[in-house]
């Protein structure tokens, strides 16, 4: 399989031939114009890029590239500002040279020769930041560490249902390695096949369950560092209270504090009982209250994710003609009947009626089976359909937050209406769709979805306007730049808006302690 | 009610009269050795204490008191080296003032003026650290901070679930003032009514729920603070993932940082459903097994709390022939029989035996009340046992940690057999007891406690030495050095060896640019 150097994931699963001409079908009459038409990609072999600014010594022991193209795959991330510049042949500032540590050890030199050096060092895991996390800064040399040759499991504790586990993991590895002993990390955000474990930690991802232990931070049970300032290493601890937290200081620190090496996980058995149904709602709204019912019941579904009209007709899970709430639960010990009775319940109390139900029983032989397999496939592909929409000319992006639910009816809408007028202004027209991807029992994360026709060359600069409008209101309405999508360089002055004074002040001064050369991904977190 | 200046609680709620002769009785039977004689504690006015240091000026607008009861009662905590030499007159360092701000502003006044002129702040809630938490440093003027004035309810959010507390409200006042409302915290420290909001958040309190939302850091939504660099105010976020959590740094940071002010807690539905069971084993392995399965099975039971045989006849949960679990489910959504079914055949799966069980319904007038109830009287009565274990000369305190499962079994055997044989050495002779308090899917965190005949006048350096012991031990075996009891000045030194050397230096330089002159709370967590 051979990656896109451009765009998401493997060439080979791209959306072309007669999905990419039926794709362009649909967006030509959905806009009222003419066919669109598919452009391609540059070749990147044809590109011009800079000399390296530096030398790499071999006595570093590290193995590392210069080749034109491994630079370029590694100057940007997944955001549709990245993959639509790079699928026009602008990679801004592609790295110096990429290397290659396979020990912590090894990461240790490269951090120490960066220091002496003044070579900024950018952590790469499998690249999929959609806010600028892996884009490297203009003002200096630089080079991107990636982590793909520390991708093992290291041991797995069956007792503790704990696994020590490489950073450089992708997700599908993690899982595969995990199999043999009945175990799975179940954590799947939507970057999944493509991202690593010390990525999801360095950004503290989401996975696409709604409630319960979803976020990567409920997962960590020690972490493993390379910082300049020397090794940071936790303990194995289910639980602690001596002091603030080493590990959640970590987590989120976007590898500006230090490169994660490693890290002991929580992991589950594999799930063999499984609940799911349907529920359709009026109004959004309406399934939002039902979401909340459910988030505040106790219940602990493992999926209560609502889909407005728009996207309940987008995703396959309804006709536009309701919102959907598609509700699941997922167990490894026990049938889950009076669970998924009462939580039908709450639906139906809450106006909703449900369209279709189902239990079931059994180990399932991959992770894109079960109750969730057919949502999931849909949700892994997402991102193909997005390239597809960028080589068709149009402006294609999600951007989220999360609210307490006193407040949600209004920020969703507002958040809708800023959206709506900005593209309308900007791009003359498109669509504003909403889900609610996680639930919890104070509030929940709004997640909007924008399709938009181009204008040839401008995607980019057009998406920025908009994207502003957007993050300027998410600040003024008291939520946050981001609920699993992590900051980066992209979110970094409103992140620097949100985050309490003194707070950012102490993480400077820290970063400062461990990182006084300030090689560590400069720029992230506005630091 | 009096609160005791040296001891725990009311003065009215004491151990005195027949039940300290029966305990004299009791105690003296168990030695083998003659009915111990009760001491009484000495007259506080009769103690001479150095004149303060300074002078809190009338300009600043803040409560200030100077007397000397005042000052000597918030010269300690509740440890019982604390207690043991306030009984006996001893409060080595008592504060120079007792300064009582009502008001955010009034806290920020106390820090600009300590920063000034150089004078410590000991922030104070219900003074219950039981690791020199509120003991102030000898070096230099201090001044109490005492929260008390700032205890008042600020704001209800009956759709997100949520309320906005001054950080000085004790724990019955919350759930007092939550009541009309039909909500609970639903947070109960052993140390519950005389601690405050603000105290639990400084320590990540344990409450006594064994799993599920049970530490208090998972109750936060936002925090209010004042640090001598500025007001720390974080967003009321259901979730985040921008950039490290601002809230986790303060949580645990023990008045390091600043004085927490205020937050925002989840807080729930009161329960109306309710289910329990007691379980009895042969060991305290094979209970803990069993407590092992429920963690690991997703039903989040309320309670799975395990007594050794000791503990069990101590509580009147058993009668000393068996280890027993203790196992609680509670809901205020819907009837836990499929759930408490499922639990009890998970124990019998592990070789216990169902030694009665119930369902229960309907809402409870107070706290006491419920299935947990009588657990709960028992367990908030312990300090005043405890007390008067002190005034009968006793050795009496408690450690406690936490491990993963696949070490837990040798773990607590080797901390069981170097804390028997230090007692042995030390005291001559004593008990050792354990429970096991909360139980995560990936481990667990237990609890002994250590009653042995003390030498007049030696109690604290006794457990001192048996302490340091201890202390070593955790740290030596990988564990925590407080899993629920904070780290204050006493674990200061086994703190240092435990937590990641980087994260201490980097907040070392977080304290010295939050904190420049080093006024708050010095010598907590060994800064």
């Amino acid at each position: 399989m051979t990656r896109s150097w451009w765009g998401w994931g493997n060439v080979d699963e791209a959306v072309n031939g007669t999905e990419l001409e039926d794709l362009a079908t649909l967006v030509g009459a959905a806009l009222g114009g003419p066919r669109r038409v598919a452009a391609d990609p540059v070749d990147v072999r044809s590109l011009e890029i800079a000399d390296p600014r530096i030398d790499v010594p071999n006595s570093l022991g590290v193995e590392f590239s210069l080749a034109p193209v491994d630079r370029l795959a590694h100057g940007h991330g997944q955001a549709f500002r990245d993959v639509a510049a790079a699928f026009a042949g602008h990679v801004t500032n592609p790295p110096d040279a990429v290397v290659r540590p396979s020990t912590a050890g090894e990461v240790r030199a490269v951090l120490d020769w960066g220091s002496e050096h003044g070579v900024a060092v950018v952590p790469f895991g499998g690249g999929t930041s959609v806010v600028g996390g892996v884009n490297p800064p203009q003002d200096r040399p630089v080079v991107t560490l990636s982590l793909e040759h520390l991708g093992d499991l290291i041991e797995v504790d069956e007792v503790s249902m704990a696994a020590h586990v490489q950073a450089g993991t992708f997700g599908p590895d993690i899982d595969r390695m995990l199999h043999p002993y009945g175990l799975t990390l179940r954590h799947f955000p939507q970057s999944w096949e493509f991202s690593t474990l010390g990525g999801w930690l360095a950004t503290r991802s989401g996975g696409h369950f709604a409630t319960g232990p979803t976020r990567i931070d409920d997962f960590v049970e020690a972490i493993g560092a390379e910082t300049p300032a020397g090794r940071w290493e936790s303990r194995r601890l289910p639980g602690s209270g001596a002091g603030p937290s080493p590990d959640r200081l970590l987590l989120g620190s976007e590898g500006a504090l230090g490169v994660i090496t490693d890290a002991w996980i929580r992991v589950q058995r594999r799930p063999t009982f499984r609940a799911r149904a349907n529920a359709l709602f009026t109004s959004v709204d309406a399934a939002a209250e039902a979401m909340r019912g459910l988030a505040q019941s106790g219940l602990q579904p493992a999926n209560a994710r609502v889909l407005d009209h728009a996207e309940a007709a987008l995703t396959g899970a309804g006709d536009g003609s309701h919102a959907v709430l598609v509700l699941g639960f997922e167990s490894a010990d026990h049938s889950l009947g009076p669970w998924l009775d009462r939580a039908m319940e709450l639906c139906s109390d809450h106006g909703g009626r449900i369209a279709d139900h189902a239990l079931t029983e059994g180990d399932t032989t991959g992770d894109a089976a079960g109750a969730g397999g057919q949502w999931r496939r849909t949700f892994l592909r997402a991102p193909y359909l997005r390239d597809a929409l960028i080589r068709l000319g149009m402006v294609v992006e999600t951007f989220e937050t999360a609210i307490t639910w006193d407040r949600f009816p209004d920020v969703t809408r507002r958040l809708r209406e800023v959206a709506t007028s900005n593209v309308t202004e900007v791009c003359g027209g498109g669509s504003v769709s909403m889900r609610v991807t996680h639930a919890y029992p104070d509030g929940a994360a709004p997640y909007f979805t924008i399709i938009a026709p181009g204008r040839p060359g401008q995607q980019v600069a057009m998406w920025d306007e908009v994207k502003a409008a957007v993050s300027d209101a998410i600040i003024d309405v008291g939520a946050t730049i981001t609920h699993h999508h992590a900051v980066g360089r992209d979110h970094a002055p409103w992140y620097q808006r949100q985050a309490p004074a003194p707070f950012l002040a102490g993480l400077r001064v820290a970063k400062q302690r461990l990182d006084p050369a300030a090689i560590m991904n400069p720029g992230v977190l506005g630091l």
